[in-house]
């Protein structure tokens, strides 16, 4: 019996306009869709001659294994996550899972960092590094010397699931570590439900940061050393020298 | 009169696969679109009723003030970058140069990282840093500490600008140094045009990385301690446990 095809698909950060094309035809190649509920709920638009299959959080393991047998009986399916499903989604677990007779197609797409950034306006032009700060999969000695070496060496820094209900001392940590490299002026943006209904956007500092609502459908951008803000814009200089326009326009910025 | 909205656009890998509506939708509703001619030349089919000016490399400067000139005029204007604007794109360069009578939209869009992991399966999985070995615009010994620092908290490592026709040398000293901390064996994948036409995709180590072709088209990710390869995907864990599956299906991976 021929084996059905497997997707592993990112739908961007939420609202149907960041989709991509190669997403939207993922789905309607597909039979069956799996995932977390509230990713399932960003796409009912797609859904309706599907057969739809949402589980809660954790459920990970659970998740692959059922693709991976629907796809078995000639089926294919798609398996969702919000933003980039090959960033902290569900492309690297279900290839880890499964075995080589079955087609797999990883369908990236726009990641919450990218949709948070833009919102601020341009903060990650230059170099930067990622680090999610849930320590449920990963050691936190290790996050915490990530976070330690990323400021150490001023990249821009955006952090993923920065806190939860259950993890509210991460986030304080993390910011001490990164206060023994950067200064407490250094603008920090903060993102909740970037491009989803209900964004908030708020643009703070390293000594400020923890005044604001800060939760798991937040997402933190701390800048390097010449991060600024302009005109409500958060700015990372990639280095241009347009000293000559200013003259000629006769403004500073 | 009413000044025109400046919209920064980034229109993902190329494929027209991979843009979002937004994009799109931000290119339609424009009056003239500009950018660098490679990536002008990615979207012809947007651009038959529009005014478009394309200019050479370099000229990052001279295109934002042709931009901004032009918004003045109450035209609306998109700047189009490749990947995401946002992302060593055109976004921190036009901010930086507009002054705030002027409205500008960042279109967020797919990165070269996020295209080029898909392609390779899933080495994005865990936290990782986004290094330019670009030094024209940033000093060396600066680049230099990045890769440094990077490879000692074992992030994986995203190369964007790993080499060019000028630029021969970063990309060896910068395998140098991961070499000071990651094993040899450390899988490295090797994508060219991510998503485009003659897209290639290879999976090496850090030891035999520079035998492969290398260019200004190419993103280079280098795994962390614990990415492998199986059926020729590139696979960084997130941690997940699925030892009861595995025993469950007869299989070790």
């Amino acid at each position: 019996m021929k084996k059905g095809k497997i997707y592993v698909v990112g739908i961007g950060p939420g609202n149907p306009e960041y989709r991509s094309l190669a997403a939207i035809t993922a789905i309607q190649n597909s039979d069956v869709i799996i995932g977390y509920k509230t990713y399932i709920d960003l796409i009912v638009d797609l859904t309706s001659d599907k057969k739809v299959i949402s589980s809660g959080m954790k459920k990970e393991v659970d998740r692959c294994s059922e693709v991976i047998e629907i796809a078995k009986t000639g089926k294919n399916v798609s398996l969702v996550s919000s933003g980039d499903a090959g960033i902290y989604g569900m492309a690297g677990i279900l290839l880890e899972m499964v075995n080589g007779e079955l087609e797999v197609e990883v369908v990236c797409g726009i990641t919450a960092v990218s949709a948070a950034a833009s919102s601020l306006g341009a903060p990650l032009m230059h170099d930067f590094a990622i680090i999610s700060l849930s320590d449920l999969l990963t050691d936190w000695e290790l996050i915490k010397k990530r976070v330690d070496h990323a400021a150490q060496a001023d990249f821009v820094i955006g952090l993923y699931n920065p806190r939860s209900k259950s993890r509210r001392t991460q986030i304080v940590e993390a910011r001490d570590i990164m206060l023994k490299y950067k200064s407490k002026d250094t603008p920090v943006g903060i993102v909740r439900n970037a491009k989803r209904e209900n964004e908030s956007v708020v643009i703070a500092t390293l000594d400020t940061m923890l005044e604001h609502e800060i939760d798991m459908f937040t997402v933190v951008i701390i800048g390097n050393a010449k991060t600024f803000e302009k005109h409500d814009k958060m700015i990372t200089p990639r280095g241009y020298d347009y000293k000559a326009y200013n003259e000629k326009m006769g403004t500073n910025i």
